[in-house]
């Protein structure tokens, strides 16, 4: 049974208290945060979980072996470094830390101290990225031309973080978890539209080795929600809509076949698609259910997760190349190479 | 009674052929193109009009006031050039012409022969874009903030242009014709699958010297088709879906207000939206009977055309900026000023 | 090559002109409406073909083969059987006729002249309905548990029929053509919201000898178009939306079977659905021009048209019954069987 | 304070104890189930909570002023009785009982005991039907002509009551509410596909004295969850689609007059619609944390809730006349009136 400490109950933390809460090997200790009517929350849902505002205190409970932190990305290094320092294994909000040197010296303490460092890169986790994983995986979408994605909505303004580090970070894990290449260069663009903030609109474009082009458009100020990705493939193709309730992942049998024979190609004109398509049955279980229970398991075999450290540096790298970039109004940045 | 030639009965000219027939102060006189069996299907259809595999003798009919050209963008020139030259007033589908210069030439010619150049930039004359432009001169959406636009089906490859040039250039035409500013510079990303081809993926960002971005998605090897448009503003945002058969253009209200209590929004969760939608009625009109009516009465009254020739070249000089930044992987290239 | 003339060009008439226009085995010889303006707009399209307002005169004309009728329900009799009698084929826009004893009384007299007599039910000419016909005979989607279908918009008042007569008439060719049983008594409801006009809003459920049922919702007066049909088997279950640009047909897998363990449905909870899903590629032909050479092709072969006068008269006799249940407030009304 | 005991911890149970948790006026004292496994999981949730597999022992214990109900409609009476009996106020699931002489006798016996009856119709505490009832009641929708609903879902089957009972009996619950008339006559169909079970399809019609028809599709083996109401006025209609996450109510303009020009409406052909359309901003508050309130305000100001024992009463009627009707396929059956 391991014992779990949450740092932060705002937007997230109670999200992760109530799956640590149920997963049948963790058992959720204590809760800290700085504001007095958080924690009496906590203390009218889970009477049992100690609260504190001091989250030195909860890391030093002996009965807490992990900490899970969902805490604003500025504060996480600090968080980490104490609780890893402290012998702790440590969950991470995405992304794993505000700069690649913090996420390099958190990776460090973890191996120095033999704890589990991981970062909830949830997506990775839900039935809908574990089934595209699988299909490029095994050759089903043939050669990757593209990954395109949309991730927009009316919401929660950022403080410390722009939209990129805030929104496109989803895409930036599922992209290093679905895709066998690793992205060498961003074009970034955006802009911020209240004096003196974070940019709360952007465009990334990634650049790799192969023929593939990855895309995201993140956006806080638009006026519906959106969370619809395109993955197209010489074989077949995807639309992944995550705002749908049923058949979040649809296949698209492509019907032409660009390498074999291009000129064909070039003749033809399709008003909308020309194969079948296939939505695999997708179970419902929550994607954070399942990221507790891995997390609980790396801890008890000392393995690493799937999500380790090195994941979030190098998705945190992306972040800082595409932040460059976008100062640059999308001149290309190279991405620094992930290995420390 | 204006007197139509048509160059050109491919993928669109038959849509020109059929709108200038049922335009009433328009003839049908003659119709050009190098296949016979595309004349012989015309013969099917209207017994009445002439047909020629030489476009010079439907230029030379005395009968043929204006001439309409329907053919790929690298034959725009010669053959609006000609027609131009021999007095007829012309009608170029989009884009204007293959390069800048080019266009710049035909409109000095057209003024010299004081006929009328236009340029087919259909989605300018829908009831949605006139619509939204309406919504937009009359300041309902406030300070505009983006203008974000999806454009990707499984379509008809081009052999000669890329995506750009082929997809991207209608929303081009149409910030062209809704938005008050002029675009400075633009950075490009895209990708060709098909080795020695065209881009067919492509991305564009456009920069302005307000407040204000635009993005383009132009994709000819996507699953489903898209045409979707996101306007972002101070005060409502538009969603234009043109796949939609009814409610093509929605309004939100914002229900937030930045620039007055930025404060208040860096603490604002909101799932999916704060305020009331609207979707105003459109009338059903096809674009092209409008679009054929306004060449008809610009050439009647001796006026310029909505879309004119100068409106055309603004589109291409952002497409030539597009390709030079697509080359260089997003690098931000400045659009030279529209005035020759 | 078979010489059509159509009587009647309002609504449905010039769609069947334009599909004939376009046969090539077929060609149109003649339109009569009473309408000259109407006889003005076939003369600009279709210069070649004769116009007149006495059907007679169409009928007499010798390069006249075979007769298409678009007219109101209520003159379907005297035209068909006029031309009928002068020996021409005839093809009747749905439903065949204003009552089974007409529609009788024409199939008679078609027999009696050797002539072909088909009734223009449209679905069943659709590459949709076609595979939903195709899976149903496959046994792909089991037993039939029900058909169920809501037809509805805000759209053209009928001033001689009601809605039934109108668009639940769609659904009962559909019925009989994927259907292997015939319905034995209906139970229809509906109501008039105009004093003295037909019925615009109507509901029927239809019973059969075997564990199935089929229920139409028609309403002229909603707010939005809605054509959608759910088709439930043992194995396998159809949503058919008709208004979908794309993916008409989807087959879900079940994931239940309810006979051979009843106990187990009987616990189980689904939020939405516990199978695959599967969307058929459909050809984009037009229904018309399938129905177009099918008539053509009977009228060559001398075969009974797949829509032939007896399936025209078992839908007329589930209309009668249905009108007849309407005003009994859903009074079952038995079914008349289909042998004359 | 009112001290909170619920009867029945299995599907529906759980939400009600989690709204009375946090409701403030109220305090969640016990729970009873006959499932060891069931009150296990109350313990782990909320470990302050008393657990019991005696209802009676929940009903006698003096913290308990207020009993909530979620069993079997089977069990209703039984539980509710020995409740008002025992001087608590009682909360029904839907339908408020099995018949309408055991709904009549829990409504004498609350007002013997001078305790609140309150059945849980819980659509009539969303925001959209509060929206949608405010509409009608100002007007705003001109003459209701009808109300159309289709209700179904691949779902939990029931071993005690059939799918009216179940799925419609929410739409009974949304038109005693929102219609300003009653039903006087039903007419139902349906079918069971699963021998010896209660229907799983069923359709019902409901006749009014005014020219309004309400009709409703219910169905627990549908492919695809559906949720939508069309509403039809001669002023305004409404689309109420409850699976939506956004903009659940629509609102379309007309466009056209029955009553005052008939005529004209006779000679309309519309495609989709004819004016604009408009959705109002509904704010995203639990329906179940509503009704909590409302039920608890209803104790301490000794006031009927809104959907009291006469509604629940009225609601039954209706389903025991539709049972009757159902049985006949389709033969109208009178609607007891309601007063007793």
């Amino acid at each position: 049974m391991i014992g779990i400490g949450v740092i932060g109950y705002g937007y997230w933390g109670p999200n992760l208290v109530r799956n640590f809460a149920e997963t049948p090997e963790a058992r959720m200790v204590a809760v800290s945060d700085l504001r007095h009517e958080r924690l009496a929350l906590v203390g009218q849902r889970y009477p049992g979980v100690q609260t504190t505002k001091d989250y030195r205190e909860l890391v030093a409970d002996p009965r807490v072996d992990a900490v899970a932190i969902a805490t604003p990305v500025s504060t996480h290094f600090e968080f980490a470094m104490h609780a890893l320092r402290a012998g702790k294994h440590v969950l991470l909000e995405k992304p794993l830390a505000a700069s690649s040197e913090e996420a390099c010296r958190l990776i460090e303490e973890a191996e120095r101290q033999r704890v589990v460092l991981m970062v909830d890169h949830p997506f990775v986790y839900t039935t809908a990225i574990r089934k595209i994983q699988e299909l490029i995986a095994s050759n089903a979408l043939g050669t990757i031309y593209y990954y395109d994605s949309v991730r927009v909505n009316l919401g929660l303004f950022q403080h410390d973080v722009n939209v990129i580090w805030d929104l496109a970070v989803h895409d930036l894990s599922i992209i290093d978890y679905v895709l066998p290449w690793r992205p060498r260069a961003v074009s970034a663009t955006g802009m911020s539209h209240v004096p003196g903030k974070p940019e709360n609109i952007a465009y990334l474009t990634l650049f790799f080795d192969s023929p593939l082009m990855a895309h995201i458009h993140a956006n806080w100020l638009a006026p519906v929600k959106v969370r619809r990705t395109l993955i197209g493939g010489s074989r077949r193709m995807i639309v992944y809509d995550d705002v749908e309730p049923s058949e979040k992942v649809k296949v698209y049998d492509r019907g032409l076949t660009l390498n074999n024979n291009a000129e064909t190609v070039y003749q033809m004109l399709i008003g909308y698609r020309s194969g079948d398509m296939w939505a695999p049955h997708l179970d419902m279980t929550e994607a954070l259910r399942v990221l507790a229970s891995h997390f609980v398991s790396a801890i008890e075999d000392k393995a690493p997760a799937l999500t380790d450290g090195e994941a979030g540096l190098r998705v945190v790298r992306i972040l800082e190349a595409a932040s460059q970039s976008l100062l640059e109004r999308g001149r290309p940045i190279e991405i620094a190479a992930a290995n420390r």
